[in-house]
């Protein structure tokens, strides 16, 4: 394994479930390293920035915002249709466990 | 007036309305200034995703993201009870014009 990078075990990917099933997600990622990355799309873009500032304000204080990121992805559904849809990449980062 | 900051005028609420209505007023706002910033609260954030994506894909192509910020607000409603939403703010800027 190498350092601390984006490996696909520190990325929680929010979608329509309440935001505190995200923040568990997260408050427990942040137990096995100190950057964790959300990331959404469309409609759940709302809710990863709920998940992220309630992790920071209530669960993992120390976080800190890194990067956030935003971006356009292409979807093709059954139907052969491409439709654009907005993402967002939330990083979060704390100090190496105390 | 002072030079090119965030006075209030290059701020662009985004509420409700369709993304397109939004990303009318920013390409507006871009002929008047080099720099815009598009605040949402709650719901609203993916639609400020929305037309910031919208704004730079299609109609400024040359406007970067400057600064993309995220953050909680304590709303009181009108019975006095308190509730937190989250915001966004994404800053645009252009070069000067051509």
């Amino acid at each position: 394994m190498t350092e601390e990078r984006r490996t696909d075990e520190n990325v929680i990917y929010v979608g329509s479930k309440p935001p505190m099933s995200y923040v568990l997600a997260v408050v427990t990622q942040f137990s096995d390293s100190t950057e964790v990355v959300i990331k959404a799309r469309g409609r759940a873009i709302s809710r990863a920035v709920d998940a992220a500032e309630i992790t920071r304000n209530r669960f993992v204080t120390d976080a800190k915002i890194k990067e956030i990121k935003i971006g356009t992805e292409s979807i093709t559904n059954e139907e052969g249709r491409t439709s654009n849809v907005s993402s967002i990449e939330i990083c979060l980062t704390k100090k190496k466990s105390k």
